[in-house]
């Protein structure tokens, strides 16, 4: 019986070491040997709950279950926020299983693991072969940041040659840069100040707008989508002049309250707003699969995988002071 | 010089008879004589404006200028919301001229004139034939209401045998749900109460729900796209349980003030919002070649086109007595 360490939220937001035990491995049950695990903005969600924390994991094979077929020991595989759906549903069955009814999710399911933990059991088949090319440091953001950023321009078919705007530079932010740069997009940035401009540059970016205090924001050419991943919300007077008609607005962030838009520049603009959520499988390898043709690599942090490490980075990033993605790794 | 008579909106509301000239015809210029005009929510809003008054116009041309094409005298044509565009941007070169910088639309261009009057002079490259089979009567309502809902639906690649709700029977909605019925969609009415429901039924509804008080809102199949034609914004903690993953909303309505929707559902469902105003000319042309082919007809009320008979008109649309829609026509 596989048994491991794994680190879970509690009550008063302290990070505890604990013992999870599973069952022999069946099915297509996979054990991973942990070896690296991003933190991403919705882990501190749920840093007050007894629950297994993290949900980008990349790790090593040890063993795996009778009807897994298509992995092995050694292999290095990496997950993100969905383990499990139905496989039967209208959704799974066109490949938008992170919409099944049946899904388990980060913070939903499985809460006795997570990827800051010495192994984790996790099915094959939401499992993902990392490419080579690509560190288990630098692949472990990409399980959910990536995910998120280049499934949403993927799955709405983004084209090279439009221009995209990214609001905000951080863990969303700096890869969706290089996403969007990578796909043969003209990139534009929106940050609060130019702190961050040279180091979006190098990043990818052919524009860097400061937004902070602007009566009015000056693009070369119009938005043709807009990631906000800020988590406040924009303010919509002076980013609506900047998109082109038809545009896709796409709220990232995970905000609770109301997404609110003027009602008639939306409608004379013929605005799109698309909530996006991580990516479907097929994507998922897709993403991985760019990062490694194209080098695409987070900026990282690294923090040891202890309780005070864990907590360590965990501050950092609710402080808004990660740049731009920390990545947990085992002593 | 062609002279004809106008009605215009005035300061306090009340429409006025006048007179408009225009120079001799040139380029592709067309003379209509008018038959019938719709009368849209839109139109009240301009009631109190020094401007010609209607937007849903059909007629037969009279005469041509020296450019003129495709047309001839005895031509049954109509007109929509656009007039002209610059025909050289990047949206009037990709077909999607009523984005154009330069789009000249009802309430921005062409003051002088609209489509309840005696006659117009329109571009020919914003008339279209109007396809045997409909009415004069019953195309002219097609030419904004038609075109919103039809446009609304096609542009964005509806299939058939999705399910399309309607929110509203009004002018808007009862030709929706004929539109998306025809197209092969299973067609969910959602209106207040049941008064509507025969009707909605006969129109090529499956499926009719009244929301008043309903604290539950139960629908056979989840909504892919939802079409929200009713002036007051929906109560979204009840739709949104109704609405399929990545369901399309489409805001038709002209309203003033935000569009707000509750964040987290919208994530969780991959909700996207589609802001869709009237349709580019190819579209509109399908849109009145699909009405004739499937005998897509209006439920009109009939005025006269006098100064009384379309401001009986305007207050029966104001107090949200139409069924369902008003053709004015001349004596």
């Amino acid at each position: 019986m596989p048994s491991f360490t794994v680190y879970k939220g509690s009550k008063d937001g302290s990070v505890k070491q604990t013992k999870t035990e599973r069952p022999e491995l069946s099915a297509d049950d996979v054990l991973v040997k942990i070896t690296a695990s991003g933190l991403c903005g919705t882990d501190l969600h749920y840093r007050n709950q007894d629950m297994g924390l993290g949900h980008e994991g990349v790790g090593i094979v040890e063993a795996v279950g009778p009807q897994a077929k298509y992995m092995k020991k050694g292999d290095r595989v990496g997950w993100g926020y969905e383990h499990n759906s139905c496989e039967h549903c209208q959704q799974c069955l066109r490949g938008n299983e992170t919409f099944c009814p049946e899904r388990a999710m980060y913070g939903m399911a499985d809460l006795d693991q997570g990827s800051m933990a010495s192994h984790g059991v996790w099915r094959e088949a939401f499992l993902f072969p990392i490419p080579d090319g690509l560190s288990d440091e630098h692949a472990a953001p990409l399980q959910c940041g990536g995910a998120t950023v280049f499934g949403a321009l993927h799955q709405y078919g983004t084209q090279a040659n439009e221009t995209i705007g990214v609001m905000g530079v951080g863990g969303l932010g700096h890869l969706a840069i290089q996403y969007a740069a990578k796909m043969g997009c003209k990139v534009v940035v929106l940050s609060g100040t130019d702190s961050k401009k040279e180091e979006a540059m190098k990043l990818g970016a052919h524009e860097f707008v400061a937004t902070k205090g602007a009566k009015e924001l000056k693009v070369s050419r119009p938005i043709d989508r807009l990631l906000v991943t800020t988590s406040a919300q924009p303010q919509w007077d002076l980013i609506i002049p900047t998109l082109a008609p038809n545009a896709i607005i796409y709220p990232l962030s995970v905000a609770g309250g109301d997404f609110t838009i003027p009602y008639m520049p939306s409608l004379f603009n013929g605005i799109r707003v698309i909530f996006s959520v991580v990516a479907s499988r097929y994507i998922h390898q897709r993403m991985l699969d760019f990062a490694a043709l194209h080098q695409i690599k987070p900026i990282i942090e690294k923090f040891p995988m202890t309780e005070e490490g864990i907590t360590t980075a965990m501050n950092k990033l609710d402080a808004g002071d990660m740049r731009y993605r920390a990545v947990i790794v085992p002593q």
